[in-house]
């Protein structure tokens, strides 16, 4: 089996790659937008492609030397937070290089399975009405990237309807992990937790609403969902993943305070507050506990 | 009441200008990209406002100069069957327009109704169980001008749900009326059909699908029900706007067979054909028959 995973060196595309490479009759191809160590020490140098999909001839050439079965599309500019400042630089973004990639897909790869990486971010400010959330809850999107992904999911879907491209739409929940970037909630936290216990902080994190509900997988976890949809789910559809389980971000704290000796006073900061996101879907097999753990220990052996 | 049009020198525009006008209170200004006669003639020149509002400031200037209570934002590249040739151009440019008009007006007239253009074309795909069609049928985009329309939707519901922007989405299903181009099915029958009777023009016409169907609007009736809309629908939600009639193809051609003494010879021609729409929705006053009758009289009357 043949698969290209579109922004392979990012965070998730690493884990994807380890993830696949379980199976050792997969051929897998990383295409990225400039290579790293992270991704040349999983690939080899001549499996790795380099380029920028917003350019039509790089995917049309990625698809031409690779050929491939399956297609986990993951490349995106993705900080929500990031996003109002750049609107039209993250939506035009992952709009043209998904287009990019459909449109190359359909002339040189007809019958490629797609995996079309979207976001469980399209559903944004739930009506209560529309709880509990499924897959044809209405989008109610509150920032710009997450107008973006409805974009990509769109495209996604009109080139299946329209020329019968075989593309599946994923739409994850909140994921995270060691090498998640600390624009994120868990990685951020972890690092303050490992810089206090090292007396380089002082005991304060200033956090945004401590009630805000968000569903949060182990990007182990969530790798090995976007495999299982390749092999199971229907082209056209779209699915939820997520763990099923809302945590408050006071819990995620608590989780924090548990596996920490240092005392941590938390103030919650106005400016910080965004819209939460609620749970559906699927198995996971690793606890919140556990992710937070191992990326905790991760900060706790950095250097400096 | 100060009412921006954006798209004003556009087809449903100039129709949109005229309904305005009826109520003298009403101070209108017109965005376009270049004037034209068309326009010239209905607006007072200091009140065409000239430039490319993909340009952001542009959207700043315009907002600025007119201050206007109302938005009614039509400005877009808007023929469907152009838009698979030019994908990426439609859908970035009816996304960049948008978002500058939506962040422009969110620093400088907070408080305006934007009155947001959109199209029930993104429907596409209708399933038999999202029957009868409502606001809340799923999209299910079939070109690159439905996926478009999806964007410049979330992007003013984003606005909404983010900042309290006053902007309300429209779908119109299908309309027409003299003025129209070409590119879309009853003008092109009526230029056709007047041809024919000139006998400048073989009788024979080609065809897509003659049982595909659409709900038809007549234009003037449209315009109304925007205004209408701007009077009465709330924030935050989306409005089919149709006839609540479908017709097929082959009945709007029974139409012109009964307006014309010409015999003409229909060849259905496979590679026009194009997927349907379906009806929902308002009260139209005008007629398809008396629609039809007019454009015909108008290409009737053209010299040549």
């Amino acid at each position: 089996m043949k698969i290209l995973i579109t922004g392979a060196g990012g965070f998730v595309g690493t884990y994807l790659i380890r993830q696949l490479q379980k199976k050792t009759d997969n051929e897998i191809y990383g295409a990225v937008y400039k290579s790293t160590s992270d991704i040349s020490s999983l690939l080899p140098q001549n499996h790795i492609l380099e380029g920028d999909l917003t350019d039509f001839a790089v995917a049309e050439s990625h698809l031409q030397t690779v050929q491939p079965d399956i297609i986990y599309h993951l490349a995106a500019l993705s900080v929500v937070g990031n996003s109002f400042a750049n609107a039209i630089k993250v939506i035009n973004t992952n709009t043209n290089l998904s287009f990019n990639l459909f449109e190359a897909a359909r002339l040189i790869v007809p019958k490629a399975r797609i995996i079309n990486i979207c976001s469980a971010n399209v559903y944004g400010a739930v009506l209560d009405s529309s709880r509990p959330l499924t897959e044809s809850t209405p989008f109610r999107p509150l920032n710009p990237y997450s107008v973006s992904k409805i974009n990509q999911e769109m495209l996604g879907l009109e080139y299946h309807l329209t020329y019968g491209s075989d593309v599946i739409a994923l739409r994850p929940f909140n994921h995270t992990g060691i090498g998640q970037t600390t624009d994120f909630l868990i990685p951020r936290l972890a690092q303050q937790f490992a810089a206090i216990e090292k007396g380089q902080l002082a005991p304060t994190i200033e956090i945004g609403n401590l009630d805000s509900i968000r569903d949060f997988s182990d990007v182990r976890d969530m790798v090995r969902a976007y495999v299982l949809a390749a092999e199971s789910c229907l082209a056209g559809e779209a699915y939820n993943i997520g763990s099923g389980k809302g945590y408050k971000v006071s819990q995620v704290i608590d989780i924090f305070q548990s596996l920490s000796q240092a005392k941590v006073e938390i103030k919650v900061k106005k400016d910080l507050v965004r819209s939460a996101d609620v749970p559906t879907g699927y198995f996971p097999v690793i606890s919140l506990e556990r992710t937070i753990s191992d990326i905790l220990d991760f900060y706790r052996q950095q250097k400096g």
